[in-house]
């Protein structure tokens, strides 16, 4: 269970990192949520996401409209995971908490952590692995661009 | 074995990154030691450590007064692990050397690479794995609040 | 297999950090290749390798002439390793992609992100775990010393 699981994060980071930004949805369940939060939010029970998606078709919306909008700087992203802790919830379902880290590389090369965090999953193990639900927990509010991808 | 450990370490981290610091002394065997020292300490063959504890009341002490002096300005810590090593020593020991990124967030939101090393630890097995010792070699001999968390 | 793999890395990961270089060209096959490159010349198909060795004879050439130039600054390397994806070719050869990051330390004690991207390579699974092809693909197309270690 516990190689499932860290194969699918290691996937969906390779699909981010490579700019298959389309195959992105195809990660989740059809009814998969996905949403990012800051730390501080997450503490205080605040509900207030970043950026919130209910399902696949949610998803690819969003995809479809940075692809429109493309108004950013070119850039690169490289994901690091890292402390994959796993527990079975049930034959079908597992639960995920992971350590993540993103670096950004800008078109003139300027490299820097970008986001860090933690990846809170609910995950669907067969027939094929699939998130039911991602919420990404960043550890600093500070956003910039953050809204624009995927993380 | 690789899973127990990799696991263990795993624990370890999210505990820090999540302050539950009173947690900490728990990862280690009553009388387990741990230490902060330097890749320049420790290649010339110098004891001095930066920061050390013989035993799991000394590092429950560490904690207690880490939480009352708390001079500190709020900061978050991420810990990732990579390139974990796992040596059989026997039934239920066994030795593990990994590398390890600490990334600070303060409270504004700069993010930085804090710290970065290796972790080489002694473990005990069963029937819970535990650290006898964890040795935290440091790449910078650069510290500043370093002293002040655990690594 | 993953875990052999897993482990190929790290192996090789700690060989660098620990400054062994002597030890790096054993880490592939008689005739192993090795090449870095950037991200933007592999997506435009262009061969044009930052550097390049066809044989071990000539990574030991390399860092000979490295121990001997030793004209840079001294400094310390880390690697970490995450999103291991490990396919098999056949019974003895296996593919794998990861992602890496390298750390950067200087004398003085200053941090910072030096290089991260994919490592793309062809595995000889037996009788020793060796590299026949490693490609790293960097993210950045800035290179300062870049090309006088091994990555």
């Amino acid at each position: 269970m516990q190689s499932i699981v860290e194969r699918l994060h290691a996937q969906y980071a390779h699909a981010l990192d490579d700019d298959r930004l389309e195959d992105w949805p195809d990660f989740f369940t059809e009814a998969g949520k996905y949403r990012i939060a800051t730390a501080e939010n997450e503490a205080r029970g605040l509900p207030l996401p970043v950026l919130s998606c209910d399902s696949r078709a949610m998803m690819r919306d969003r995809i479809q409209s940075l692809r429109h909008a493309n108004v950013y700087e070119p850039q690169r992203y490289r994901h690091m995971i890292s402390a994959v802790m796993v527990e079975k919830l049930d034959d079908k379902h597992a639960r995920s908490t992971a350590n993540f880290l993103v670096i950004r590389i800008m078109q003139n090369g300027d490299t820097s952590v970008f986001a860090s965090g933690r990846y809170l999953d609910r995950i669907l193990l067969a027939p094929e692995p699939r998130y039911e639900e991602r919420v990404v927990v960043c550890d600093s509010r500070r956003f910039d661009t953050l809204l624009a991808i995927p993380l």
